[in-house]
């Protein structure tokens, strides 16, 4: 049976993913996108277990959320996912987020590249059964937000913050899971700054996989309003030298 | 409508809530006892919502876990709770933990206290909607564990690590979430151990509150064979010493 092209998945906001406003945590919305994702490629024929048997699987190179509001604890809400562009080694794939009484809480974009499980080198995403991918892409429902930032190049001097990965932050691929990093960035700021901000935009960019044990080093720099904020996470490489493993940027607004 | 005594709630193991081998990692597991909990008391009007209500709520004293096997990656389960025993300040709970196709992952345990959240004294379960709860005690369904246990005092004399709590740690009731002290604590082996190694039981009791910004020390003992160790964690009091927040044991079995 042919699926629609847009996925639509049901989640809760539970208690214990909520934070001390009792919303829920950006890291845990962003593991529901990333859910969506992968529930809505499997049913298609391209998700990671199917291609996990041909040595191939996606990895999330970048993502960007978005928010009007944020569901609050117990709230019921859709995520809603659909790919949007298709390219040789990139896939665009967009996220609705939003609630069965038409609230919109915001909206995500994220790109996908497909690698080779062996050789860790990317692969052609439209010679996966024959290209049907191609019979999934939407390019007219509507992700009216900006597409996903690169990140920036800030000044790496001083680490505003470093970190010993540890065992829970490895996933199935044994790699620092892609939420654990959104969980530790969230976390340079404390909750006396989040009562009276929320995270509006938040963007990050994947560039180098870190494994446990890996020492993260956390640099960041804020414009003078403090609203808006970019980090660049770290790693020693072989030859001792700083690798950048992801950069990201988050804007926020004041709580009214 | 008079619900059933046994509550049971369907759960999926996430791929982002999976480790490095594909196993639903236990802090998540214990996430959805609490859940199942939480859905278990509240479709039965004694629920944390409805005490809120009444500036009343659950605290988590106790839980215990033992697994003859975790649920993998995209398995479907379910847990299933129900109240084996109440007195004036404590609740007994149990858990079972089993898929549609007969297999039994394990079991839980589980006590809480009932609390004013104004005093943060305890406060008479058997009061609240005329002892509603006494309806729904279920001593025969069996959970073929021992109880939790309240834990070893350990000599606090060189912590094992020690972290500052942060934003992301935080639960609804502005504490230490009771799921993220069982992150940290698993995460004091690593996954070199965790290739030989599986918890068959964890248990933790959890004796005071700690808040973003609390510095917790985490002490630890092992038996010689590293299968069985004793874990307290402690923070700095008002005085400067050292209080006791949880003290947990966990037994491991090699992994065959």
């Amino acid at each position: 049976m042919k699926q629609p092209k847009i996925g639509q998945y049901p989640f809760l906001a539970e208690p214990f993913h909520c934070g001390f406003d009792k919303q829920l945590l950006l890291s845990h919305l962003g593991n529901y996108l990333l859910n969506a994702a992968d529930y809505h490629s499997s049913e298609r024929g391209y998700g990671v277990s199917c291609l996990n048997t041909i040595n191939k699987t996606w990895v999330l190179s970048r993502l960007s959320v978005e928010l009007e509001d944020t569901p609050k604890v117990y709230d019921k809400f859709y995520v809603e996912t659909w790919v949007d562009g298709v390219l040789k080694f990139f896939t665009s794939r967009n996220f609705k987020i939003g609630d069965n009484s038409g609230r919109i809480f915001g909206y995500g974009r994220s790109m996908w590249a497909m690698i080779d499980t062996e050789t860790r080198q990317p692969t052609d995403i439209l010679a996966i059964q024959e290209g049907t991918i191609r019979n999934y892409i939407d390019t007219e429902y509507p992700c009216p937000i900006a597409k996903p930032s690169r990140g920036k190049n800030i000044e790496l001097s001083t680490p505003t913050r470093i970190i010993d990965t540890r065992f829970s932050d490895v996933d199935m691929n044994g790699h620092v899971n892609s939420i654990k990093y959104i969980e530790h960035i969230l976390d340079l700021w404390d909750i006396e700054w989040y009562q009276k901000h929320r995270v509006w935009r938040f963007d990050i960019a994947y560039v180098t996989e870190a494994h446990q044990g890996d020492r993260l080093q956390f640099y960041s720099t804020s414009d003078s309003s403090g609203l808006h904020s970019d980090i660049v996470i770290t790693k020693k490489g072989d030859d001792d030298n700083d690798v950048v493993v992801c950069r990201c940027s988050i804007d926020f607004a004041y709580l009214v």
